[in-house]
């Protein structure tokens, strides 16, 4: 048995790989996590790819195990979900996977940044009960479908970008670094730092129909960029954003 | 006019996306700046894909200036070069693009990773003796790339990810990261952490049919690490090679 976890993109289907779609024609079952209604457009566009590319295939859904997000414990309250996320595709890999076939995950962005497919297919192997072999093929992640948006590098001549959670964000800017993209954030962390002589190049729903950009000076447009956030949020039921924060830009 | 700046992965063709794809066969004049023969491979490879998606494309070769590398003023010395490079770029684009057409530069990894030509066309745009438009198509990185073939992700969970140079590394591990990925590394700086409880995954030439790869603690495949990347330096006249430094993974 093998499990390609696949890129497929920041939001855009046209930004699959090559690679990419030889490893969906490869596929024999489509994993999938269902995290219920919210992110549904998602979804959806997970399914346009695939009726592109594998018109056909067999789609498994699992149900996503809900996780405590208001938890201060915030690590271990990631690796309990993790756990019965692990469970959940336990389950469909055991029930759907046999002898040489192979099954994968699409998976947004770049399997490699801030994505747990990964770490539960690490999980299932260490528990012993499932052999397989894993693939993974790169995808173009959000911070880099930002950046392309804005027409910018993330990085200044020589200098080092720091990738971090808005919930680092929130409590101090990182050490050491003028450029830092953050992800994962759900409480508008920029706010915290409209002091800072810094620019933001913000974008949501990378991509696809409804992105949203706003560029400027952080202690300029950061109300701005708060008030299009809910406004959307309210409209779509989810928001999916990112940003750079840049300091002293010569 | 128009300039797409297309990133085309890491060194593997299949890494370029269809959207990728779709801006090559949009381009009307190729413009590539050739590095002489040190890189002659990574040429080849661009000729490949060229030939691939758009057959009988006009491609303008610019000489690359050299870079002064023994300056000690880098980020100067690294100004200078851009200066130079772009009077070489406005040069290309003056002689052969008019009225709608549509020019494209092809970028090795991502646009926005420790790549200059964005910063080029911003400074013949703001010379204001050129006006085009610019798009980028973002590529996979040589980043995404290793944490692919490693089957890793790049970050810890909840942890930050700082991307640097080979020449920070060398004086010091960044503030506030256990997770550091190094890019433009010309003088093995991971050697001088090897006092580190740290894990390293390395990779050089990533998605090419030469692709090299080691990981494991950082103290006891550091020196196996030289040895290979200085054997494929001297075999193949270049290398160009990426890593991860891992440190207090559970």
């Amino acid at each position: 048995m093998e499990i390609l976890v696949i890129g497929i993109g920041a939001g855009d289907p046209d930004q699959l790989t090559m690679q990419g779609v030889r490893a969906i024609e490869r596929a024999d079952v489509f994993f999938v996590l269902d995290k219920g209604e919210v992110k549904q457009e998602l979804v959806e566009l997970r399914t346009e790819i695939l009726q592109r590319y594998a018109p056909g295939a067999k789609v498994v859904v699992g149900r996503d195990p809900e996780r405590d997000r208001g938890s201060a414990a915030y690590v271990e309250s990631v690796d309990d979900w993790r756990r019965r996320r692990a469970d959940v595709c336990a389950g469909m890999i055991e029930r759907e996977l046999s002898g040489d076939q192979v099954g994968a995950f699409l998976v947004w962005g770049d399997p490699s940044l801030y994505d747990s497919t990964l770490a539960i297919l690490d999980d299932l192997l260490a528990r012993g009960e499932l052999d397989f072999g894993i693939e993974v093929i790169p995808g173009i992640s959000s911070v880099s479908a930002l950046a392309a948006k804005h027409r910018i590098g993330l990085n200044q001549v020589g200098k080092p970008i720091q990738i971090t959670t808005g919930r680092r964000l929130a409590k101090e800017w990182p050490e050491g670094v003028d450029d830092v993209v953050v992800m994962l954030d759900a409480q508008t962390a920029f706010t915290a730092h409209t002091d800072q002589d810094a620019d933001i190049f913000w974008g949501a729903y990378l991509g696809t129909p409804d992105e949203l950009l706003v560029a400027g000076k952080l202690s300029e447009v950061a109300g701005e960029i708060e008030k299009i956030r809910a406004e959307a949020r309210e409209r779509k039921g989810w928001i999916m954003d990112t940003y750079l924060l840049r300091r002293g830009h010569r």
